[in-house]
């Protein structure tokens, strides 16, 4: 057992896979959910994702060793700071949000002493959100990201957070937080932009013709506007950077199409199938 | 059976399930496969998607009862033509090309009496390439369009190859060539644009950091590129078109994303949810 209490604040589908995973690894004596939604959370009981809850964030926190904040990301630093103040000494925080700078950059110097944050990103989501679609595997072969957020934090508590996500079944990198959010701006907040803006021009009238490869490319766009909303006001510099080099690529392969240019659409599509074959099926 | 001997005229992904749908299902008392390389050929015998095979394109057709051109899409009409002048009376073509409109026009008014041609594409695929990929259920429930290509053919001749596509599983739908042709710029062709230039935006070394999210929506990126240059060169008036609504969307996201508009992102992925959502999971 790596805890004695964890508390999970957002139990949606990741807060509710981190329950999920926790218990069935065993690895608090009790997980505490906090929401603001009691039907939420008491669906979240009866799928086994917590043991108890409470709507109220103080309350759930007070005896915590460790808070995992499941929130939206512009939820995250809030929770954080207003949940430090009510902590024992010794308890850490942790999260699961998809950008990191901000919310490093507002926690930063803000905590009381003896409360650490350890900031996570487990690169792991479905499509579909709510605690319903939790799954304790969820981690499970799916890279976490910690950040290396303050040089001068004890090591034995960075440590411990990656053990934390490491027994959940995730590998584990440390990186800092401009890396980060540049990386994830390209490899996952980009391909949400992408799928969006394909769906979203596609007439619902022919969604009969499509087949497997419309399906694949546009199935994160089923994801909640608001949360990636959120996201992508939350890492808006590094996304706008990485939009306009996908806006170059589409007009480079407009230009070569409208000059009928076979050679270079060849090597285009080559480029492409390169990165893709390297990544495997 | 529906046929005494079908031949097939390019034996890779979808020639070979073709080749196997119909041995499986018995459709036919022998499938010839035609291509150039004898050494795929014989290890699509082994692989049981064709009898035997030829590297003669005349030879393989003078026999057939159906001939059925898997080639690449710029190769079609040249195939239909050429080999058109050494069938039998009462053959019947059909082919499988993601492109119609040019083929039909190719080959309209240049068939011999007594040999017909009836397009189809079925919207079945993989980012694989190759015999070896093939599958005999590669087209059960996936559509296959037919294309009404001449208002003078004798219907039975239609209804013939529409049922042979049914017997391999696949519900059919018949289409004109510039319907299809629009329709499938946006449904098929753009995903395939768009995650290709997603992949090629992406740095090999940041692939470790990515998730489903981008493996979904750059598979395709995987895809043949000389399959797909001669598609989208074929179609290249509904690709530009269809291109150009696609960057307008994601000039939108840019405007809104730069402008910090928090509502208008909302809404922006919420007209691609609305969408996704329709097609299903």
């Amino acid at each position: 057992m790596l805890f004695e209490q964890v508390t999970v604040v957002g139990v949606g589908l990741i807060g509710g896979s981190v329950g999920l995973a926790v218990r069935a690894r065993k690895l608090a004596a009790r997980v505490i959910g906090v929401d603001r939604d009691p039907v939420i959370l008491a669906r979240a009981v009866e799928l086994g994702a917590i043991d108890s809850f409470t709507t109220d964030l103080v309350a759930g926190v007070e005896a915590a060793d460790l808070v995992v904040v499941c929130t939206p990301v512009d939820r995250i630093a809030e929770v954080i700071l207003t949940a430090a103040q009510h902590v024992r000494s010794g308890t850490i925080f942790t999260d699961t949000g998809s950008t990191k700078e901000n919310i490093v950059t507002a926690v930063a110097g803000a905590l009381p002493k003896g409360v650490a944050f350890v900031p996570a990103h487990p690169l792991a989501g479905r499509e579909k959100n709510g605690v319903e679609h939790a799954r304790a595997n969820l981690f499970e072969n799916r890279l976490t990201i910690t950040i290396q957020s303050d040089d001068e934090m004890d090591p034995a508590i960075v440590e411990r957070v990656e053990k934390f996500w490491s027994a959940l079944g995730s590998p584990v990198i440390r990186m800092y937080p401009y890396d980060h959010d540049c990386i994830l701006a390209g490899t996952s907040h980009l391909p949400h932009v992408v799928a969006s803006a394909l769906a979203a021009v596609t007439p619902v009238e022919w969604l009969k013709y499509t087949a497997g490869g419309f399906r694949d490319t546009t199935r994160i766009a089923s994801s909640d506007p608001a949360i990636w909303a959120a996201i992508f006001l939350d890492n808006k510099d590094s996304i706008l950077a990485t939009v306009r080099q996908f806006a170059d690529r589409i007009e480079l392969l407009r230009r070569l199409l409208a000059a009928g240019d076979a050679a270079g659409l060849v090597l285009w599509l080559s480029e492409g199938k390169q990165v893709r074959d390297a990544l495997g099926s």
